[in-house]
C-alpha cells in the first residue's frame, strides 16, 4: 500500500486508530443524516468545507464524544495530539469516534491509545490491529484487501447495532493509491455508499457518528479513468464486503437475510418494500426460528406503502443454489403438509438466506441486506450502559 | 345493556365471539391500512357501502382467513351460519377473524364454535367470555364497561403483537345504547381512534386485519347531542383503557411505556418524534433493561426527521408522581454519578415509565403508547406457527 501507514492500540473499553497519508490524499466522506452529530462529525464536515487534501484520520473507540460538554475541544485535542506525534498541520487531520453517547471524553486515557497507536505505526502497518481497535461490540474486525493491477485499495470498517439504511451505524474507511479527481472521488463514494451500506439494516436505529470516508493519495500514478471499470468493480466488492460483514456481525445476529424487491412500480416502491420487510420485527424473529412465515413478509411489503396488487405477486425462498416458490402468482404454495413447505424449513436452516419477492407492477429493483432478531440482540441491548 | 347480547367459546386454538343486537344498530368502523387485507375486512367493507344498519358481528380467533383459497366464501360461509342460527339477514351480519395468515379455514371447527357460542348467548351475557373467546396470543382479556347516566358502553378488543399506529393490530368493538345519528358515529370513532388506537406500536408491524367497529342501537332513547361532553369523555375512556391494555399485553412486554414529544413545530414533527422513539429498538431493549439511557431517544428523536436544536431541548423521564429531568436545556443531568442519574435509575425499575420529550421548536405536542422489547418477544415470534 503506497504511501499509507496504519495501526492502532486498545486496551479495555478504549481503543485508537491511525490513519496516515506520507503525502496530502485526497478525501471524500459522508455522514449519519441524524440531526444529533456527534462532535467529531461536526468537525469533519467543517474542515471538508475549507479543503480536499488530508494527511491523517484519528479514530476512538470507546466514547463517541457525542452530545457532551466541551466535546468540540475534545475532537480539537485528538488532532492536536497527533500533530505533534506525526509533525503535521492539525488542519491534516480528521477524526472520528465510536462508542457510548452523552459521557465525557476521558482525554488522559485517549491520548495513551494515540501514543500507544503512534508507537505501533512507527514499527509498521497492521490492518487487523487497526480494524481491531475501533470495535465496540463486533465480534470480529471487518477489513479488506483490494488490487486491480498495480492499484491498491484497503477497506476498513466497524458496526454492530443502530445498522440502518441512510446510512448504517458504523464507521468504515477507504485508502487507494489510484489518482484521481476530487469529483470524481465524491461520485465514487456516494454511489458505493448508495449501492452498499444504504441497503443495511440491523435494527433500524441511525446513529450520531456514522461516517465514511475515502482516502486516495495517487501515489501508484496510474490514472483512475485508465482502469475505470476495474477499479469501481474492486471497488464495490471492498464497500459491498464490509457492507456484508456489518450486518453478518449484527448485534446478536445468528443469521444473515436478503431481501430483494422486483418487478416495483417505482425506484420509491422498490426501496420502501425492502426496507419494510428487512426491518419487520416478525419476519427477523420469524428467520431466527427457521420458519418460511411468507405471512409476515406479505404482511411487511403490505404495509410498505408500495403499489402492488397482492393476488398476483410471487415470495420465493433463496439460499445457496436452491429456491423454493413460497407463494406463485399469488397462490400459496408453501402450504400446510406441502412440499414446498418442507424445502422451505430445510432453507431456513440455513446461515444464508435470500426473499426475493417480485410485485409484478413494473420493472424497478431494489435489495437489502439485514438479519435476524435474536435473545442475544436483546440481552446486548439491555445490558449495554447498566 | 340494552338490546345487546354477546357470548363467546374457546376451545383449543379456536375461538368464536358473537354480538347481536336486538334491533338493527348503526354501525361505523374502521379497518388495516395494509394493501393486504383479509376476507373479512373485504366484505364488511363492502357491506358498509350499501348500508348503516346491522344486526350481529362474528368474530373467530385461530385463524386470520387472509390470504387463502376461498377465503371470502368462508366469510360468508360464518354469515350464514350465524343467520340460520339468529334468524336474521345474512347481509346484517359482520365478521372479523384473527389469527395465522394463509391457512385455510377449519370451516368444520368454526361452524362448531359458532353453534357452542350461540348456546352460551341464549343463556345470556357474558362480557369476559366475549372477550376470551377471540384471544390469539393475549394474555388476558380485554374489556371495559361505563356507564353515562342512563347509557351504557361496552368495549372489548384484542391485540398483543403487530401492533402499530395506523392502526395497531387489533379487533375491538364498543356497543352503546345511546342515540345517535351515523355521521356523528362516524366522526366520533375517527377522533377516538386517532386519538388511542392510532398511538401504540408494540413491534412496528400493521396487520392484515385489523378492525374497530361501534355498535349504537338508540334503546337508552337518551339523544347523544343532550349527553355530548360526557359522553365524549366516556367514550375516550373506554378506548384509551383499551389501548393501554392492548400495549400492556403486547407480546412479551414487561414494561408500559409513554412517550410525550411536546413543543413540535408541526403536527406532524411531534408524530414523527413520538413514533420513532416509541419504535426504536435501542430506546426498547433500554427500558427492557431498566436503563435511563437518554442518548437512544436523542438519537431516535435525531434521525426521525423532526425539527429541533438538540443544544436546547429537554428529556424527562416520569413515573407515577415522580420526575426526573435527564436532559435540561441540552445539558445533560443525568451524567455518571449524578444524583439525576440515580433517581432515573430508580424510577426505570417501575412497570410503568414516561418520556416527555420538549422540543422548544413550536406548540405541538402528540404522545405514543408502546413497551419493551424482552427475550420473551423473540421467543413468542420465532416459535409462532412452527
Amino acid at each position: 500500500m503506497r504511501g499509507f501507514k496504519f495501526n492502532g492500540y486498545k486496551e479495555g473499553k478504549y481503543g485508537v486508530s491511525i490513519i496516515y497519508s506520507e503525502v496530502p490524499a485526497l478525501v471524500s466522506a459522508t455522514f449519519t443524516k441524524n440531526r444529533v452529530k456527534a462532535h467529531p462529525v461536526i468537525l469533519c464536515q467543517e474542515l471538508l468545507k475549507k479543503k480536499e487534501k488530508f494527511r491523517a484520520i484519528v479514530v476512538n473507540s470507546g466514547n463517541a464524544n457525542c452530545y457532551t460538554n466541551g466535546g468540540m475541544e475534545d475532537a480539537k485535542k485528538m488532532q492536536e495530539i497527533v500533530s505533534k506525534l506525526l509533525n503535521i498541520e492539525k488542519e491534516d487531520i480528521l477524526v472520528a469516534s465510536t462508542g457510548v453517547i452523552g459521557r465525557k471524553m476521558p482525554m488522559d486515557i485517549i491520548e495513551d491509545r494515540i501514543k500507544k497507536a503512534y508507537e505501533r505505526l512507527k514499527r509498521g502497518n497492521n490492518l487487523e490491529e487497526t480494524a481491531k481497535a475501533i470495535m465496540t461490540t463486533d465480534t470480529f474486525p471487518k477489513y479488506v484487501v483490494k488490487k486491480v493491477g498495480d492499484v491498491n485499495i484497503v477497506g476498513i470498517a466497524k458496526g454492530a447495532g443502530m445498522i440502518h439504511p441512510n446510512m448504517a451505524t458504523m464507521l468504515c474507511f477507504v485508502l487507494t493509491d489510484v489518482k484521481i479527481e476530487k469529483d470524481e472521488l465524491d461520485n465514487l463514494l456516494k454511489e458505493m455508499v448508495e449501492k452498499t451500506f444504504n441497503r443495511i439494516s440491523v435494527d433500524g436505529d441511525t446513529s450520531t457518528n456514522d461516517s465514511v470516508f475515502i482516502m486516495a493519495n495517487g501515489l501508484s500514478n496510474i490514472n483512475y479513468k485508465e482502469i475505470k471499470e476495474e477499479f469501481d468493480n474492486a471497488l464495490f466488492e471492498v464497500f459491498d464486503t464490509l457492507a456484508r460483514m456489518i450486518v453478518k456481525d449484527g448485534e446478536g445476529a445468528s443469521k444473515f437475510m436478503e431481501v430483494i424487491v422486483k418487478g416495483a412500480k417505482s425506484k420509491e416502491d422498490a426501496e420502501k418494500a425492502c426496507k419494510s420487510v428487512i426491518n419487520s420485527l416478525l419476519v427477523k424473529t420469524a428467520v431466527f426460528g427457521g420458519d418460511p412465515n411468507w405471512g409476515r413478509i406479505l404482511a411487511a411489503v403490505g404495509y410498505s406503502g408500495a403499489d402492488f396488487n397482492p393476488e398476483e405477486i410471487d415470495i420465493i425462498l433463496k439460499s445457496g443454489e436452491e429456491e423454493v416458490y413460497l407463494v406463485k402468482d399469488g397462490n400459496v404454495l408453501a402450504d400446510e403438509g406441502s412440499e414446498e413447505l418442507k424445502k422451505a424449513e430445510k432453507l431456513m436452516k440455513n446461515k444464508e438466506i435470500t426473499f426475493i419477492i417480485d410485485l409484478k407492477a413494473g420493472t424497478f429493483e431494489d435489495k437489502a441486506y439485514g438479519c435476524d432478531l435474536t435473545y442475544e440482540y436483546v440481552r446486548i441491548n439491555s445490558e449495554y450502559t447498566t
